[in-house]
């Protein structure tokens, strides 16, 4: 039985599981994210030994595009600025095998080899949460493009001149998918006076972001703002998963983050039939599964990558 | 030196070219496509053994979804109903090693190996004809999907809600940037009034269609009409490229087909910007260049995936 390091490095928290050869989890942690790549070299190195000796191997996801070992930008790591040879820095620390992939991919490769998208040599991970993630294995093998910067669902265009996106663009899957689009959305229209309860809610809730729950809990409501802009983010998300398929001609898609994981098949079903509607071929045997590792796909997917580097 | 035969099966002609191992097209044929598989077999053996004996393999591009040398459907072949198992049937007949690939994804290959597409490991080939078709190699190999039909670009959504598609879906890139779907809108748009002399130009020209050439006069002319709705086509074909760029980190983007050899330059240009305009990386190192081998690239890539099958 060999044993890997698998590592979510994210915005917020590292966190870190000991995951053995049938990808189960046997052990795992979580630290805050330090400031800079320095220091967070130095925590995760830290986190690998106090799992023990047993570590033949580490893997990390990191929030960023990733090629060769190397961390090319990270926005939502503080104090990352240039690239950072992640790998590298981690190998000479360690004295392990390290692979470094993004994130999103990560979640996507632990699906598919320990998850929801088993049996798949054709599938795209979508990640709903603050943003929109994704993640593709096409041809058995995990996707990365020509800088490591593939798999941006969130970005693809379903509205030429449409809503203005994070990211500065319009009409993105995001600008109406993203947990933050879509709050950003209902504070503007309650505003101008459309009538929802959801800041209400929140509010009760003790919430200051209209969280997966509070979306929950206004959608129950029949919160008719909530429905609307819940109905557009899953029209857009289908929109989106339809251009991957038309494009790639995939045959599942996991579905992951915070708003799946409260919704699950609810969700699946929508979005599936929301893609459906732009599917060159109707009646196409497409597979829309909710993730089923949870906050683990990423950590897991990267023990994968560990492992297989391995041999 | 070795020499190949590459056919492009088309819904109109069968064109058969003699191909040596430096892609060089040293000699080539056209006939005319008869009703049903098991003549258009014939016509291809014929054509094949009309270039002489010193045929090593055989390549073919098909206009429909590939499947192991299978053509799954393909609606654009006169008398062709459920799938044929091409590759089988011409190796049967001529004894020769035989390929078989979607004429979209053949033309890519060819404009990969031997065209304008040289040098890169991840490019989309984008084909604007009377509809929009694509090709993907990526990661230096030629992309098929799931069940051989990938490459859809032409039915990628870009506006949700938007134009009714020759499919029967809304907003497809298909919908604006297909030369149908194009004369379609401008007939509709003259009809209810709208001032245009494209129809006029195309009279003149003895052409029952708006053909490229008549795009090119009416632009020439500054027609307003034809202005808006080429514009309508290049920000739908700009965003639609965006797209696959974005979900894949593309690097270069190839395209032919009957407009492109039209406008050249300066389609690329502009088809150019409006792809930038939905890049999330804007600066990206993105080349967008005209088909080389113009109405050979088909051809030529059958060609090329019948070589690399001898090894």
């Amino acid at each position: 039985m060999t044993s890997v390091a698998g590592v979510d490095l994210g915005g917020t928290n590292i966190t870190i599981g000991l995951v053995d050869d049938d990808f189960r989890v046997v052990d795992d942690a979580k630290v805050p994210t330090p400031r800079g790549p320095g220091r967070a070299v130095d925590a995760i190195v830290a986190a690998v030994r106090a799992l023990g000796a047993d570590v033949a191997a580490v893997g990390v996801g990191a929030p960023g595009p990733v090629s060769d070992g190397v961390v090319l930008t990270a926005p939502n790591l503080p104090g990352w600025g240039d690239s950072v040879p992640l790998a590298q820095r981690l190998r000479d620390s360690l004295g392990l095998p390290v692979e470094v992939e993004n994130d999103a991919t990560a979640g996507t490769v632990g699906e598919w080899r320990a998850g929801a998208g088993r049996g798949s040599d054709h599938l795209l991970g979508v990640w709903l949460g603050t943003g929109v993630g994704g993640g593709l294995v096409l041809d058995g093998r995990p996707y990365r493009g020509a800088s490591g910067a593939a798999g941006e669902l969130g970005h693809v265009p379903v509205r030429l001149d449409g809503a203005q996106c994070g990211c500065g663009l319009r009409g993105c899957v995001e600008a109406y998918a993203g947990r933050a689009s879509m709050e950003r959305t209902v504070r503007l229209a309650a505003e101008a006076g459309r009538p929802t309860a959801m800041l209400d809610i929140a509010a009760a809730a003790g919430k200051q972001r209209l969280t997966a729950k509070v979306w929950s809990r206004a959608l129950d409501d029949d919160d008719p703002l909530a429905v609307a802009v819940f109905a557009e983010a899953v029209a857009a998300a289908g929109a989106g998963i339809a251009a991957a398929v038309n494009l790639l001609d995939l045959d599942t898609v996991v579905l992951g983050g915070g708003l799946t994981e409260r919704f699950g098949k609810r969700l699946t079903g929508r979005v599936l039939a929301a893609t459906r509607a732009h599917l060159l071929v109707a009646d196409k045997p497409l597979r829309v599964a909710v993730a089923e590792l949870g906050d683990d796909s990423g950590m897991v997917g990267a023990a994968a990558l560990a492992l297989d580097a391995l041999g």
